[in-house]
């Protein structure tokens, strides 16, 4: 095996007989398996099952004089708030705590932004002529759908190695049309970057034209370490109230993958200015969400503190996962000269750029052989990767093995896909 | 005690200090009692306690090969689905299993109609000049809390003994801007009126101007007699579909006043084609709901002949609260000669109309006395009752002695205040 680009047309036509070959073995296994989506596995399940313990009877279902069972408490128990303030370093006035999906509480957040604005809009961004986003790309599918839904012209920004383009970034914001950004700070979906302290600052400093401009500071994985410490982490509430910008931030994270992916409970921190006004618009929605399942959690988790060794025992299953990934890549793509990915310490994926023009017809192959990915393009704003390079790879669901024969696949499927592209 | 109506100035006077008298040494005991809201008591939650020791291990959580605590089935669980169609006497494919809140669903229909518009819309309502909703009066505050955040007119509709006034119902949605009207057609909140098959039939074949009319059948208590035999319902669904009109009704209920209130599951039923419009659109906003709860209460709750079983279980609890109501207007009301009220069988309140002219007074005294009532006009659009008169009492909530107590405040403050009106 050799690097492609060396290769002469018959050399690369002989790989791409000996890959096809191996293609079709695979294909004739009729295998069925999944990197397509961060979903935990069966082990980590098992790894919290005593959560749907903790909780049995009428005495334990009272805390602060409440009790969980009724309605009540829009905001969320003040065990659960005070929870995940510790969680995030904010206060428990900072936070909201919501269902089962902080999805659905960012979704809200951009629903209530389009119908009735948001706290300093000037008006419901419905009744604007033009409202933009921007999306640090590659970034997660899903936050790209809810712009989109609500009709909102996405612009990508890029991505490096500290986090998004701030240049791009404070330049962008001049326009008063750009209205708010997404972001994984930590961990970012799918590339694993942690943003820097100088990101994180110039976020908190930035002075964009929108007074209604919006972080969407997405901490999905703000504890989720596979490899190493825990990593501490800057609590953007505080600095962007130290910027003079206190209500630009809605940080958003859950339980999903701490107990079980859409059963947890999750939460909106942001300054107490935006909980009340938003806790204001939710109120015609709600009476409260469930406070039986705050409770759980908290009896559950108690603190940071506790939730850190529950992740340690996550990372145990984990790691070996990733290291499947790399250790594939490195020994199936890396000597054949395209391609580069991370090597994420924290978070749910391995973010690939394979040989440009080739991700979509490899992921085809890919499906061809019973091998589900996420789609091609999905990690740029409307599905379309301009590159059609970046393949986002989930390996937590598959037992080892599994990850094994599907990563040789996958690899496989990379390697005819870019011969193609060189034989054209 | 004699009819006011009948009674001299002086006759008035005197009776006028009595009253008063007792409301004063009532304000010196601090009451705290509270006939608000339809909150369960204490009593029922304990009653249903074991639904929280239902699932507790990893066995316990596959059904139909779905392991609940992952990401999935975006409609609800299979088992989940099968319960809310017994209940409904619907379909499965007719269900949409949603999260703790019935209203969230409600909220999410009416806010997705205004962004996006329902399957049938020209265009979305926010970009319509005028929309009006139906409402039909007294009815569910929060229900009209909804389309008032949406800027939706609201237009009041009169109650008769068999449901809404179906001669003003079929005039008004002669107008296409009329979009929709706001049903609980089993023990209306507050009336407790149970819609005649008449005037199911005349929904069902209901021909609206606008092509997206939408019936919000709020089926919250269609199992919740507390008197008596439970009340077979006709499906609104099937009804709808041999009218021609099978995308017209949006039905919704939940386990709030089954399980516990806040922490329950709940449903949107509705044509199987609407059940995929709107899984297309909630799955912008989220994953999946909480499925280790709908499996929690199927497994608790089992199917409707058991639920019903539980039913009778809360009643024995009810029966003695509305007892109290109703024994405490005949005696302490009905000689006065002014006020009506409902005897309802079912359902969470109780609906009384005192003397036009003073409910909002006689609420402003109890509040002083420290019994807190829903407030009066909360029963009416934009919270304006045209004859200040209704008064939406819910008895659930405080063990009887206290409901004797606040029902004792509660008749004094009527009286005062129709004597104050008499007296003007």
């Amino acid at each position: 095996m050799a690097n492609y680009y060396a290769m002469t047309r018959q050399e690369l036509e002989e790989e791409y007989q000996k890959e096809y070959a191996h293609f079709n073995a695979c294909k004739e296994q009729n295998l069925n398996l999944n990197m397509a989506r961060g979903k935990p596995s069966n082990d980590q399940l098992d790894l919290v099952i005593n959560m749907l313990r903790t909780l049995n009877d009428a005495q334990a279902c009272v805390s602060d004089d409440i009790d969980v069972r009724n309605y009540g408490e829009l905001e969320g128990m003040p065990c659960a708030r005070a929870y995940w303030a510790d969680m995030l370093d904010c206060k428990p006035s900072q936070t909201f705590v919501g269902g089962v999906s902080s999805l659905n509480l960012m979704f809200d957040v951009i629903s209530r932004a389009y119908t009735h604005g948001l706290l300093h809009s000037p008006k419901p961004w419905c009744k604007e002529d033009k409202i933009k986003f921007l999306c640090p790309s590659p970034g997660y599918d899903r936050h790209f759908r809810i712009t989109e839904f609500f009709g909102i012209e996405m612009i990508t920004v890029a991505m490096t190695d500290e986090g998004p383009n701030m240049d791009q970034v404070e330049e962008y914001v001049q326009d008063p049309c750009v209205k708010g950004i997404w972001c994984v700070p930590k961990y970012s979906n799918p590339d694993g970057i942690v943003y820097s302290e100088t990101t994180i600052q110039r976020f908190a400093n930035l002075k964009p034209a929108a007074p209604d401009f919006a972080i969407m500071w997405d901490n999905a994985y703000c504890v989720h370490e596979f490899r190493g410490e825990y990593k501490p982490f800057p609590d953007i509430i505080r600095l962007c109230e130290q910027a003079g910008n206190p209500d630009m931030v809605y940080e958003f994270a859950s339980t999903s993958k701490i107990t079980f992916p859409g059963s947890g409970i999750c939460v909106l921190a942001c300054s107490e200015e935006n909980i009340a006004y938003f806790s204001k618009l939710f109120s015609v929605q709600m009476i409260s969400n469930d406070k039986v399942n705050q409770l759980r959690h908290v009896l559950y988790l108690k603190d940071k503190e506790h939730t850190l060794k529950i992740m340690q025992k996550h990372a145990k299953i984990l790691r070996p996962k990733f290291k499947v990934v790399s250790e594939s890549l490195h020994r199936m793509i890396q000597p054949c000269g395209f391609g580069r990915w991370n090597e994420p310490k924290g978070g749910y994926f391995v973010s690939l750029y394979t040989m440009p023009g080739t991700a979509k017809r490899a992921l085809a192959l890919c499906k061809e052989a019973g091998v589900t990915m996420t789609p091609a393009g999905a990690t740029y704003p409307y599905g379309i990767d301009p590159d059609d390079s970046n393949i986002r790879i989930a390996p937590s669901l598959p037992p080892v093995e599994e990850l094994e024969k599907a990563m040789d696949v996958f690899c496989t499927c990379l390697k005819i896909a870019a011969i193609e592209k060189l034989l054209k």
